[in-house]
Parts: C-alpha cells; sequence; structure tokens
C-alpha cells in the first residue's frame, strides 16, 4: 500500500490535525470529537447546516465549511459512518437558535445515525429537519444503500443551501431549497481503477487492465456494468444519457453541469469529460449555465470520474453564485 | 493505459476545448494557437503576466490566469515547452502598454524559447522582462535542466508577483518582486507511483511496490536518491531537512508552508504530511503563517507530494492576502 500516512488507525486524527493547522483562519476543529466547525460558529439567528459522513471524500465535507456553505462537518472513518454522538455536537456547536439542518447521503448508517441524533438533538430544545440526498441514478439499491446512493449533487446541495441559511431564512425555507436541490439533481461516476482503505490495505476491488466500471459508487460499491475501456466521448455518454433520461432533463432546460475527479484523475482529463458532456448536453438543447470540474467527492486515490447535472432555476442560480468561503470551495466576497 | 481521454494527439486542443467551455466567465482561450488569456486582457497600464510550460501540471498554469495572478498561460504538450510563436502571442494579447512579464520554470527548453520570444517581442516594441524560477533543492543539473529545476515555488511566484501587477506596480517592480519570492523560496518532491504521458502509453519510470524517489522532478526526473517506503512523517523529514538547510530558513523565519499533491494522491494525505511538515518547522522555531495544500502543480496522475517554503516578509504576505479570481486560485473580493 502506497500511502503518505504514518499508522493507518491514526489517519483520520492526523488529517484533523493537518486541517486544523491549515485552516485556523476559518475552521475549529475537535480532533477527539472529529468535528469541523465554522470559526464563527455560532451565528446568532442562522440556521446551521451540518453534513458529514465517512472520510475518504475530501474535500467532502470538511473542505466545505465555511461562510455560505456548511456549518459543522462530522466525518467518520474511512468510508464508515460518523455516530450520532458526533452529529449532535454539531448541531449543539451551530445552533444560532434559528435550528438546524441535516444534509444526510443516502446510506443506510448515515440515515440512521443522522436520525437517531436529530431525535437527540430536539430533546435537547434543538429544531432539527434533514433532507437526504439520493442523486445516484446508477443503480437502485447497494452495497450500504437502500434506494439509491446520495453522490455528487450532495456538493451542490450543499453550496446551495448554504448560501440561503447564510441570508438567515428559516428552518423550512433552508429544508425547502435543499429538497429543491435533490429534486434536480442527478448523478452517475465511474471508475478507471479500484481504492485501498488505509485500514485494509489492499484495494477493494480489482479492475483489469482493459476494464471500467460504469456506475460505481463513491466506496467502490458494483454499478451497473463492468466494460471494456473506452474513450472520453464514450464514457461521457454511457454517463449523460441515464441521467438525462432519469429525471428526465428536456430541451431548454438550463443545468449545472458538474464534472468531478474522484481522485486519481489528473484536471486535464476531467476537462477533457467536461467537453464532452457540454457536447452531449448541447446536441439535447439543454444549456449549460453554470459549470463545476474538479475534485470535490472523491474516493481516495480512484481513477474515475462522475458527471451531476442540475435543473436550475432562477433562485438556485442566485444562490449558487452567492459568495462561498471554505477550504474547498471558495469564490465572491 | 487507464485515462479519460479521446485520441493522445487530441488531448491538449480537448483540455483548452474544456477549460474554455467551463470557464467562459474568466478566459479566452486560443484552441488553436494553444494561449489561454485572461478575459479582460489587455488591462491598461497594467504588466501583463505570462507563465507557461509543458501541460500535464494543472491547474498550473492556465487554471491560474485570472484578476490577481497571471494574464495568460502558453501550455505546451505534455511535459514538452511551449514555442516561442505562443509566448510571443501571449505577450501582445496582455501588453497594456506597461510591459510583459515572462515566469519562467527552468527548463532548458523554457529558458530558450521564452529568450527567444522575448526578443521578438522587443522587436514589435513591447518591454519584456524574464524571471527564472528555479527552487528545486532536490538536484543541481538534471534531464532536460543546466541547473535546479523550476518547481512548486513558480506557483508562489505567480500569486504574489501577479496581484503586485494588479495594483499597476511598474515592470521593474514586479520583476523585482517575482525575483525575491524566487530568491526566498525552496522545495522538493517525491513520488509513490509515476505516471504516463498519454502519447507515451507507458509508465514514464518504474518504482517497486515498496520503493519511492525522493526530490524526484515534476516530468520524472530522478531525484536524490530511490529508498524504501517510509511513514508521512519520515518523508517530511526527508524533504524539509534539505530545504531548510539550503536557504536557510532560521529560527523565527515567517514562511508560507505549501504541501503539494502531484495529481493521484488523496488529499487526506496531503493534510497528513501538512500536519507533519508544520510540526518539524515549530521544532526549529520557524513560524508557518500562510499555508497552502492541495493539488496546484501535478504530474499528471502521479501519486506523491513536493513541499515548499517561502521565507516571508510584510510585503510578500500583503500580496499572497490580495485578492485572485482564476479557475485554479480562488480568494478574497
Amino acid at each position: 500500500m502506497k500511502k503518505l500516512i504514518n499508522r493507518p488507525e491514526d489517519a483520520i486524527r492526523e488529517t484533523l490535525e493537518g486541517m486544523a493547522l491549515a485552516h485556523a483562519d476559518l475552521l475549529r476543529v475537535d480532533v477527539e470529537q472529529q468535528l469541523i466547525v465554522r470559526k464563527d460558529a455560532p451565528v446568532a439567528g442562522k440556521v446551521g447546516v451540518v453534513s458529514g459522513g465517512g472520510s475518504g471524500h475530501e474535500p467532502l465535507h470538511g473542505g466545505f465549511v465555511g461562510m455560505g456553505m456548511l456549518d459543522a462537518a462530522c466525518p467518520g472513518a474511512v468510508f464508515t459512518s460518523p455516530v450520532p454522538d458526533q452529529m449532535l455536537a454539531a448541531a449543539k456547536a451551530v445552533n444560532g437558535g434559528a435550528g438546524v439542518l441535516y444534509i444526510v447521503k443516502n446510506y443506510t448508517g448515515d440515515v440512521m445515525n443522522f436520525e437517531l441524533a436529530a431525535e437527540l438533538a430536539e430533546a435537547e430544545g434543538i429544531s432539527v429537519r434533514s433532507v437526504i440526498i439520493n442523486d445516484d441514478v446508477a443503480v437502485e439499491d447497494s452495497t450500504f444503500t437502500a434506494g439509491r446512493r446520495g453522490v455528487g449533487g450532495t456538493v451542490l446541495a450543499e453550496k446551495i443551501t448554504g448560501a440561503l441559511a447564510e441570508r438567515k431564512a428559516s428552518l423550512d425555507e433552508v429544508a425547502a431549497i435543499c429538497q429543491k436541490v435533490n429534486e434536480n439533481v442527478r448523478s452517475m461516476g465511474m471508475a478507471l481503477t479500484p481504492c485501498t482503505v488505509p485500514a485494509a490495505g489492499q484495494p477493494s476491488f480489482e479492475l483489469g487492465e482493459n476494464e471500467m466500471e460504469i456506475g460505481i459508487g463513491i466506496h467502490g460499491e458494483p454499478g451497473r456494468r463492468r466494460v471494456p475501456l473506452a474513450s472520453a466521448d464514450e464514457i461521457a455518454e454511457m454517463l449523460v444519457t441515464p441521467i438525462v433520461e432519469d429525471l428526465p432533463f428536456r430541451k431548454d432546460d438550463r443545468v449545472l453541469a458538474f464534472v468531478n475527479g474522484m481522485g486519481g484523475t489528473p484536471l486535464m482529463e476531467l476537462y477533457i469529460m467536461f467537453r464532452a458532456v457540454h457536447r452531449l448536453l448541447e446536441e439535447r438543447g439543454i444549456t449549460v449555465v453554470r459549470s463545476l470540474v474538479g475534485n470535490y467527492i472523491t474516493s481516495l486515490e480512484m481513477a474515475g470520474t462522475s458527471v451531476s447535472l442540475l435543473r436550475l432555476d432562477d433562485q438556485m442560480v442566485d444562490l449558487w453564485d452567492a459568495p462561498v468561503h471554505a477550504a474547498g470551495m471558495h469564490w465572491g466576497a
């Protein structure tokens, strides 16, 4: 296993210590509790937006904690759900009196633990709403999941929801915009190579030299099918067609197109993919009005990509463009 | 070769087309000429800051074109110098009457071609200065290089120099700050795995399952030594000690610490490295006052990291903090 780590069992703690040292201007990190909190939290009168999930998908979620996006993130062990205590501590740390929204990727452990945490927080007098993100069109049910998995759409939901919360919208309004993003976003991913969880020491699955997995999950869960290597243009088609047909996206829709890297894929290749995705959408009369290209929801060092499309309305465009200031996403004021 | 590309010979063109589509708000891209220009160039009365070099190191340099950083970038083929015509076209595109600064990584082809381009531009009445970045302490002379290679320090030089140019400083002042960054920055890198140039189709070198290369160049050129795998803490020591001793960095120096990913290394591991680097500097009484962690100067999908340290003064801190708005680096207004 070739990794820049010390002992595998220390990897999360040392990652958090590194984040705390690198981003002391933005974040407070509780290394023992495994909690990353916006430095100025709680913000009075603002809904606290919290997410979390297994580590290994960085910058998601900790890199999105900051002004205009998340108020806190709870990282679990690699590819392992965080526990309710972390989520409860996050709610307490960010509750500014307007309640807390949990944004939950649809994995059985995450959903269960966030549900329990919400009950505990309510018992302590904090209003909590939860929105489950389930944007992956690849498969219905999978390893660790009942129903559809939550993948790249989570990044877009966190940005847009965080922007509305920053404007001091109510908990109902903040939950509603998150739900609206989830209803309008669809994603699908693929892998050229597997990845290795540090504690396991060997790849979680194998792919032959001339094979790739279409529809893979962010933990390497099996996808729709294993097929021979193909060109970027062909791969784009294999991802875009099921996404477009699912919602469905229609002629004259305005979309945000998000080409995400799984961690081990060079930026050059992501731009080549973006070009292909853009052309396929143009052919269908779908207009790309916003874009995001880069490594935002990764699977350790996996080589591969995912495509997410979000059908936009004016409100979502406005919130997407709003300033954000986090370690892994930053623009505007 | 597992890559998200179409024909290898189309990879640069398609990357540029993808960048143009994704960043139409920031960039003008001349795909035929291989030229990436800030959308509002030329800015009257502002020194145009230009860099360039082989592709495969993204986001360097094209991702750094924008307000507060570069005015233009000239990408060559993968790991291959751009040609003087591109550099001349860049100078013409960004000359706002105050002259042009070329920031040149120290590789023989880059240096030669930028020199020729500077002569051609001068012949057309554009004042040009060039600063060569040679921050790599690993080896003196190497494949493609006489003297020391230009590596991670280039990112810091482009940011700080671009910020001063944005304030409409003179060409002499802009060249001087770039020179000052180069004199105060030192870097060294290492690789866990090789990378594959698309046109070659196979890795440019081999590393055994239990080996790593310390002091490697950004094109996979041999480094100081090939050694058995070690822990992140040990690797940090192997990079930090030669860097600190070279300048030398001394007790009470204030530094910017930059932990860079080579393309295929997860962000988790870069934070673990940053933690280790920070501790080693603290032990020596060197204070980290600014930091940068992420993939900024990469080598395709190579797994590995480089560390750069920049000794800061108040001017450099102020310019580092100044707003920047480019695809690959973004903060402030």
